[in-house]
């Protein structure tokens, strides 16, 4: 079991009878964080977030050719316009493939304790190396991404620009170090609840402070506390009652694969909330598609506890006041493609016959 | 055979020669016409394009949950970043199947005769609703688009915003023609070409100006002539002699789908070359990789010419003078889905173990 898990399960002890007491700012403001730029670029560790690296970063976000078929971008899962999510269930990627989890949002990741839901990246420059070379997702190599990369004088002269001390610098590893430093500057700051924590209290409504009460009270925030509402630690997915199977198939046994511990079967790391209304559906195998659902299932297998409707209902509107200012983006040009640029490997050699 | 091609057959009897005589300034404003914001506007008809429609549009043209699968949208296959193409041969659409014809570019399509490489739809309003519907493509319905537009009340709003004095504002027809509007601004000004029509010299080099000569004198010009350099009418691929096969399968007959007369075989509309170069790979099927073999199957084919290495390589320089300033679009935030959207239909039910 995780040392994070430990000190949140005790938080989970007494907690809920201290912020039952206090004012209900107060007691949020010991639990949460708001959102700044300033925070974001602190926990980055070893990347400078220059704005050529930031620029070339949202270049290689959009670009579908760092993938094998040149059709399916970072963007494409991890949509800017949907809250930074795809629109299905699990994403589809590669020959239409089917992954075994939903696509986490990029939205605020930065401040997450790490990356993927079994948390098997340590960091974004770590993790964008990963779906770029899943066979079920961009399906590419490193060796292919470096030589599309040079084989375009745009992007050779933007590395040049980001990595001015490398002698070769469009590699695969300054490659994710600009996804990541472009990914660092996706936040939300600005959400009522933000204002609210801020000292604005009309910034929520009396059904959402309800919420935030019952979601403090409760329980929800001992996993889903601190800036990211979430994301700061590893918990058990089933403590007081085991989901259902679609919620939690048998097969993945989430950080356990990664810790290869039996301890860790079933762990996840707790989904960050900030944004959450935007994300339908839920969980990691997406397999719930209203918030009401997702907040009845959490408080029966991970409090124990029976919701009413209303209680339900004013945890909800609470979680829409979570959603935040959304990242404006210019949507890059691409540096233009070469006779010498790899062409795509799609699967697919012949056309079909309809039209 | 279609009048515009006949039209288009008598100008390339004398044009050559009157080219060769004169000022090459002078000669290509006779032959073309700049870009300008203005000329587009004055090309659509029937669609008062508001700045409220024009933002609608841009939307819907982003939004992939205006597919079946909720995970194609328009610019997946008109990428906004890469010339308004995607990087394959044949479009990939719905369960990864690969359509018969290459995307054309939505840049400057306003200026086009028609729609498709076929011509089968008389402007971008028609156009916009054939990908939404092909099962190749988006796989999608008007009922459920408009299932869709109807569920989500920021799409509502923006709809009766943009189509005040419609009763029922979200539907099929209407997210055609804010399609349409916002297609309509995505032209590019301001390519060198256009600069030196508008009288500076300066703006080809000299081998440009080769190319431009060669390009008018060769014949290349009458099919690719006027504002958009291509795109005003339709010519049977294969004048002077059969492409091969892979350029020109024998079961794809082009316009003659449409017209069902044996006298538009393998008759398509005229490519129109703007941006030609950021535009790999080339010709409907997407065969050919470079603008080098692209030039010179087009002088063979279509022209009997046979030309020298210089000749190729300084229309293919002319030809990159043709790239204008890129449309610059902020990427947009789209309205959340409820609880009441359309689920995604993706063909795919179960997931697979691979990670």
């Amino acid at each position: 079991m995780s040392r994070i898990f430990v000190a949140s399960l005790s938080a989970m002890l007494f907690l809920p009878a201290a912020a039952m007491a206090g004012d209900l700012r107060a007691d949020a403001n010991a639990l949460f964080e708001p959102i700044t730029p300033a925070a974001a670029a602190k926990v980055v560790k070893s990347n400078d977030l220059t704005p050529a690296k930031i620029e070339l970063g949202k270049e290689l976000f959009f670009d579908p050719r760092m993938s094998a078929s040149q059709i399916i971008s970072c963007n494409s899962c991890h949509n800017l316009s949907l809250g930074g999510v795809d629109a299905g269930s699990t994403s589809v990627g590669h020959g239409w493939q089917k992954g075994p989890r939903r696509a986490p949002t990029v939205l605020n990741a930065v401040f997450n304790v790490a990356q993927f839901w079994d948390g098997r990246a340590p960091d974004l420059k770590t993790q964008a190396k990963g779906p770029v070379q899943a066979g079920v997702e961009m399906n590419n190599t490193p060796a292919n991404v470096e030589a599309t990369l040079n084989s375009i004088p745009g992007y050779v002269a933007e590395f040049k620009k980001a990595f001015p001390n490398d002698a070769k610098p469009a590699n695969f590893d300054n490659f994710a170090l600009a996804i990541e430093a472009f990914e660092a500057t996706l936040i939300t700051p600005g959400s009522r609840f933000d204002k609210f924590l801020a000292g604005d209290e009309a910034a929520l409504d009396a059904t959402e402070k309800q919420g935030l009460r019952l979601f403090m009270d409760k329980g929800c925030v001992s996993c889903h506390g601190g800036v990211n509402v979430g994301g700061a630690g590893y918990f058990p997915f089933g403590v007081a009652q085991k989901p259902a199977a679609e919620v939690l198939p048998a097969a993945d046994k989430g950080r356990a694969a990664v810790t290869k511990s039996a301890a860790d079967d079933y762990v996840f790391r707790a989904a960050p909330l900030r944004n959450v209304a935007l994300r339908a559906p839920y969980f990691h195998t997406g397999s719930v598609w209203t918030l009401e659902e997702a907040v009845s299932i959490m408080a029966a297998d991970q409090l124990g506890v029976t919701l009413s409707g209303d209680e339900t209902k004013a945890i909800v509107a609470f979680l829409g006041a979570l959603t935040g200012e959304q990242p404006h983006v210019s949507y890059p040009v691409l540096p233009a493609r070469t006779n010498g640029t790899p062409r795509p490997a799609q699967g697919l050699t012949s056309t079909t016959a309809a039209h």
